[in-house]
């Protein structure tokens, strides 16, 4: 599902998420967990740093070309501290791997990245 | 697509479905009929029972990740008699399976489900 | 993201497309350049006329699942000169290779036919 | 990657899960274990058995077309109970859903399903 | 799957598809049929004719990355008449829309279209 | 498709890549270019460097599954100096984001990370 502004997209999500976490499935609820323990620093143990698995997170996102995903790495991938070129530059990585089928996710995510870059 | 609610789901399905299914072409009929046959209870040949294949159906379209056959599946499963907790299950395999990129539409499926079994 | 009309479509993308095509990024810049060449007219050269190659742009967008892609291509096909009869036979191939995950899009897109072509 | 014969799969499958298994990375050994939790039987909790699961497993592996998956979950699913015929059946399902695209694979599979129940 | 020389494609396909199309089931053998169907002529009830349908087949195997279908389709469209540099074509439009991640497949597809052309 | 060592898949890589590079067709040509192009050091012009961006390929490459891929990056990542500790990690992300479906793919992946570092 995509969305004409963020916020659309975040009280969506914060709805159904909040619906999934109140599961009592060990299985979905470990997941979540697991999903969340994924983006963690992990350079203490010669894994990677949170920076890094984030921009993973909007790359992998968006040659799967899941919006909601995309659209959730993009406000992690702002926060964590990439610049707006350094996410062009990740995209045009997605592209060329995903191909032009990819290209409404990433048009849509551009969108996203002014609105919460505050460079509209 | 998605859909707040399950009613506009059905609505829109159900305009779209009608213009499909007044086509002339052969082919097009013929897939829309085995589609459906590929449900009906084949027990007495030795084959699954609906219950079955509708959970089956459930799951494949939850790791393709499509929304719309998500709704349907997830109305045709609770008719054929399973409970929020089995299908709760079945999303965990969807989800291992899948992957995140599956939750998104996983937790969209959840409130298709409360609304559908009343357990809103 | 999909649109019950396709003036809907039409503006959502075009607002989107803007944006991307105002990134100074040369890489995201000449793979919107490839992709439109890849339609052009090869004949001269022994490759594919443009109505061939839309036609093929339609149905890799339809097996891949692409709303918007399809929206494009359905306008591009129609505008090269495929008949309402030959979308549906090449519609039919998508679904067969694609699978029923295919139909919520192929029904979609015969609305958008429907619009484009006056035929509603 | 896809085998010949049921014993050739075993082979490269068990090298290189035990080199998976060896890794020290917490996030891995936990997906490996969430993985084969998710077919254990969940009846006493009011979610499914490993027999339904295996089959959703063998089904979801096929949409997605992935040879080994589809080996693995053959190979339970007979182990589970589930018949030659009832296999067919739910290949059936997997082929509508997914379309031509999964005939290779279902095509190895039931050779697969032969040399597993002796019915070569 | 993929294979060094197309005879051995063949073969195992042949092979497969033998026991595939023994099965009993109602629901499979019909899809094999309308699988089949699908590529036939359908000029004289204003759809498409072959040649243009095993194109379609080819770039939607090649978009979704299927060895087996691409080998196929890549023997089914030079015996309709297209030429290599169309084929070429066709790829270009394939590569584009499915990106990079399906160079592994147009690379060996090309070199099935030597051995099949006799243009080694 | 896969391999059991490192040098098979370069032998068969190259020989079809010499044959895909031997092509005249301008697009395909270009978008060979682009593809190694998107690879570069950006950092002059506020992109990525070709260390984070060769990571980023390696995942986009397991979670759409193409083991021809994984080989090629897992080689570059290697070469740009990510330690086997790092790669996990990395796989880990995928293994989230794309689920247990690409545990074969990541399971081969380390094979050929031990057989190119040296660690077996």
């Amino acid at each position: 599902m995509s969305y004409e502004h963020f916020d659309e997209f975040r009280a969506a999500r914060d709805r159904a998420q909040t619906r999934l976490q109140s599961v009592e499935h060990l299985g979905l609820k470990r997941f979540l967990r697991m999903d969340a323990a994924a983006y963690e620093d992990l350079t203490a143990k010669g894994g990677l740093d949170t920076k890094t698995k984030e921009l993973l997170g909007l790359v992998a996102s968006t040659v799967l070309r899941c919006d909601d995903c995309i659209n959730y790495h993009v406000e992690q991938c702002l926060e964590a501290g990439w610049t707006v070129a350094e996410l062009e530059d990740a995209f045009n990585v997605a592209m060329i791997v995903g191909g032009s089928i990819t290209i409404p996710h990433i048009r849509r995510a551009m969108l996203m990245v002014d609105e919460l870059s505050g460079d509209q």
